[in-house]
């Protein structure tokens, strides 16, 4: 018997059937003798007919008022899972996330959760209930229903796995697992049997979508062990946990593509101290996240930093620039839009060498230009050509052998 | 300045454009200098979309789950109307049952509020807010979500009434306040300016559907006046209230009419001590709610036992008489569906005779035969064919001059 966290996401419960489904997988795992913590989303689609309707009734919302309308969406998908439980002869109950104690800061819309009082939910598996939990949600010190932000039931499963001390946390997606590349671009992609938090952090940074980030930070602060697995079938999904020595004898474990980015140019400015200090707290304060960063410096004291930002950010990123550059002294901004980030990762670079020099030739050979480069202790990212991106992936994939990865 | 409660019903927040409508109706009365706290309902046909939704995954939800569910539907409208509020700079705040502190017993789908701990909204009133809470949904003492069951809304709002000590509670419907009759089938019909709690009682457990008889009985109990008003114009409804001395002055208040019931005659019973409470104990067991009932013993010690049940319930009624006919010894039944009730109220049957042999002189004019009769102190109800019942209303309209009805 093992007590086991499963989190199923929007497509997974988007309808009645797809619902009474889920209720025989988890009748499934039931039957096996397991203690159950099951997390549901919204059925897909819901959270955003909510927000539409929100909108129309006023253009710029109230970010508590849209926490206590979205939670709606979770609250409809946990007792509907309930009933189908029932229905297949599981006891079961529902939980909001107010119920299941999880208790989050005051920051509507992404909340943080500060601690979950589990003590219900593990008497409820004590006495041999499916306890059923909606995702997303929480509850302040105030009373007051609070969002997690995007990827937010992940999250809540990743925490309750912690809080309950879970064995195994579940998630299940619309996705198989973890590939070495995307599928659609790579053919030769292989799913991976495992995978470190380091190296899931630096893919879902790096574009691929699989999960967000915060649920990855939380399951490796919390050393939460889960598997990324369909609902849609039966396969092994992958597992991601903490780095183990063997890990490191690969080298790169995936390959990722981000074609959401832009490339900001700033050139001739002024080479003095303060000039990148300044440039970077204008687009902070605009809101605008930014990637990658190269600084060099030419001739004759002036430089040129360049940097990439979110494709959708890159207007309101040269309007924040343009009383900086008067106040610095000179200089001008371009924007390149038809650019992307390929990223190599792999905990294996640690300890092996010659990554850069391999993608870089495998690269050349071909002949694409590479525009930037920044790296990390396990991965390599470059911007290229936007039109030869999935070129370079391919290969990339190929330079390192991903396609014979054995794991 | 007053302190208002207003509640607004499904089809008056059917759609996000009614909401916004909704909204600056609460402006208007917010800009007078009011302090106001919205009950709504949720947005009509969500209700039973859920529902269907439940059915899908369980042919019988548990109550706890419907609950859970249902509860989605109010915590919706609330805040959207928050947002539209918003929209129209109003300061607003939403409320579920639970942080309204609306505190029910356990009985899911039905619960009975016990108490309402109205501190946090009349601290938000006195901070200039209108306060949005969903109807219909409690709180019971173990922090489930319960439902209040129909009427709902109605009964949260002048709950709250009582608990803010509202100086109005004004109950927005599709209708236009109390009619004298239904105005469908009574062209003369008149709306009244005001009605006894009591014949507003008798008038709802008469067929007229204007609100359920709990929120009537809630409102009594706790003399909470309120009107019933159109929230589709801006025309003055019907106040709710104790009756006065004056309200006497009208011998009859209203004309009723409930086309749902089937009489069911219990012929040939041996007249002991104990068959009737037999045949009525077993109809009870059965869940079927017995109305009007007669009772007159013939020749040779034999009795005819005659009542009235809700037409759906007649064939269960007649199951659940079967076995007990058999232990009393003999006895038929019959069911005669093709009947309907006919009710004249008015407080002024305290202190005016008359009234029924002016009722029954007049349908006996027009040639009506009168199946079935009961009274009450303020109430007199017949039985007639169902083809001449509208007729029979008119009949009744008219010889009681309710047309003519200056009030």
């Amino acid at each position: 018997m093992a007590r086991i966290v499963q989190k199923y996401g929007g497509t997974s419960v988007g309808d009645v059937e797809r619902i009474k489904k889920v209720a025989e997988r988890i009748k499934a795992t039931r039957d096996e003798g397991n203690e159950l913590v099951v997390v549901v989303s919204a059925r897909s689609g819901v959270t955003n007919e909510l927000i539409a309707r929100a909108k129309a009734v006023c253009e710029h919302p109230s970010e508590r008022e849209l926490d206590m309308l979205l939670a709606t969406g979770e609250q409809e998908t946990i007792a509907l899972t309930a009933m189908a439980l029932h229905g297949v002869g599981v006891a079961a109950v529902s939980y909001t996330g107010a119920q299941a104690g999880i208790f989050t800061d005051r920051m509507h819309t992404k909340a943080k959760i500060k601690t979950i009082n589990a003590g219900p939910i593990i008497e409820d598996l004590k006495q041999g209930k499916v306890v059923i939990v909606a995702g997303f949600q929480g509850i302040n010190d105030d009373g007051q229903i609070t969002t997690l932000g995007r990827g937010g039931s992940d999250l809540t499963a990743i925490a309750l796995a912690a809080a309950v001390h879970a064995d195994k946390c579940e998630i299940y997606t619309d996705v198989d697992g973890v590939y070495t590349a995307d599928p659609r671009v790579v053919k030769t992609a292989q799913k991976l049997t495992e995978i470190s938090y380091d190296e899931m952090l630096e893919l879902a940074s790096s574009g691929s979508k699989v999960m967000q980030s915060r649920s990855v930070e939380f399951a490796k602060k919390y050393n939460v062990v889960f598997e990324v697995r369909s609902s849609f079938n039966h396969n092994p999904g992958t597992i991601v946990k903490e780095e183990v020595a063997y890990m490191e004898k690969v080298v790169v474990r995936g390959v990722a593509v981000d074609k959401d980015q832009a490339k900001v140019i700033v050139s001739n400015i002024v080479d003095k101290p303060g000039s990148a200090a300044k440039v970077f707290r204008a687009l902070a304060d605009a809101g605008v996240i930014v990637d990658m960063i190269v600084q060099n410096v030419g001739r004759h004291g002036v430089a040129n930093l360049t940097f990439t930002v979110p494709q959708g950010d890159s207007h309101r990123a040269q309007k924040a620039l343009e009383p900086v550059l008067a106040e610095i002294g000179g200089g001008q901004v371009a924007i390149h839009e038809q650019i992307a980030k390929l990223s190599v990762v792999g905990v294996g670079m640690k300890t092996h060498t010659g990554v850069a020099a391999t993608l870089f030739q495998a690269l050349a050979d071909v002949g694409i230009n590479i525009e930037l480069i920044t790296t990390s202790e396990i991965k390599i990212s470059i911007v290229v050509d936007i039109a030869r991106v999935d070129e370079a992936a391919r290969v990339a994939h190929e330079a390192f052998h991903l396609s014979q990865l054995g794991v």
